[in-house]
């Protein structure tokens, strides 16, 4: 594609290198900047540059943060002796907004893949197990909520041999089943064989 | 929804402002620009910042361009007679990716649109009709190429009545028709009739 102007062509493909947006769609948000008042692209621009500089990530849970401790870790109302694991401060998120989780967290920055070269020790895994074996440690219950992908359960299982030595913690994980408003016909095999198998008893 | 940052809701706050972005998409951008390298934030907000302040239009087409005079407008090479009036410089862009465009544009910058508040005073129009009108004017085409929306149409109706008082300027819209590849049973009723009543002879 040919742009009119070197100045927009910059902006579309630095747009563009974002997951998701093409080039058209890149085009269309260049033009709209141009469109939209001098302020909308400079707060966008600042509010960017502002998060990538200054954003900080807790000591303890490796979440997102403004200071050394996030406001979930730095909450003394929140149940520290259930630490859930998950890959992404995006699933952090996710879960929050569930309002149904009141322990803490810790975030592993990705997931075991050898294909992208992503080994164990570049995650967050050693500060999981020091935090879990520390000797004032209060944890008693370690969630594992990652993705059931074939990186996430290779991850899962790592971890499950990392955190075995530790007789006081009980490991989990979130439940799989059908999801809610899922019809049964449309299931994959494997949720719904292992939505029979691993059935709930019915409180009544 | 609850960010776990001040500065990761700021620039989710904004990136959602872009057409397009929901809440969901912007904060994936924004996790995925925190975990790229720093640059890659750098050198966007850069582009897009020297993008809304850098650029200029062109005084003749009103096209986005580096200078003074867009690339069209300068090359002599082009036909300065035929002038194609698109309300975008996107129309700009898609009718130059065909190559089978020799003229120049002139660049409404919109359409009519009462209920954006959108007058004939608002779009290039003025410097159309005088750029035509001109005593050294070689103009001797106009192609409306608007979109056949309802704005689109009135901005169509009013442009003809505006040029109708040059006598040596012919006017022309784009073909309306049934689109390449398109099923004839799946036109909508409008298009399919204005095809068969505008049909075309076949050269033979």
């Amino acid at each position: 594609m040919e742009y009119p102007s070197k100045l927009i062509e910059n902006a579309v493909l630095e747009l563009a290198r974002l997951p998701g947006i093409g080039r058209k769609t890149a085009l269309r948000l260049a033009l709209h900047l141009l469109k939209a008042q001098t302020e909308t692209t400079v707060s966008l621009a600042e509010a960017l540059a502002k998060m990538r500089f200054d954003i900080t990530y807790c000591r303890t849970c490796h979440s997102i943060s403004d200071s050394e401790e996030c406001g979930i870790c730095a909450n003394k109302l929140r149940d520290h002796g259930t630490v859930c694991v998950v890959s992404d401060v995006r699933d952090v998120i996710a879960i929050e907004n569930t309002g149904q989780y009141q322990g803490v967290y810790h975030v592993l920055g990705g997931v075991i893949s050898p294909i992208e070269g992503i080994g164990p020790a570049d995650l967050n895994i050693d500060s999981l197990v020091s935090r879990a074996g520390a000797d004032d440690s209060e944890i008693h219950e370690i969630i594992l909520a990652i993705s059931p992908t074939m990186e996430g359960d290779t991850t899962a299982f790592y971890l499950s041999r990392r955190l075995r030595d530790l007789p006081k913690v009980n490991l989990s994980t979130i439940a799989r089943g059908i999801p809610m408003g899922g019809e049964l016909e449309y299931a994959d095999e494997i949720t719904l064989g292992r939505s029979i198998v691993e059935r709930q008893r019915q409180a009544r």
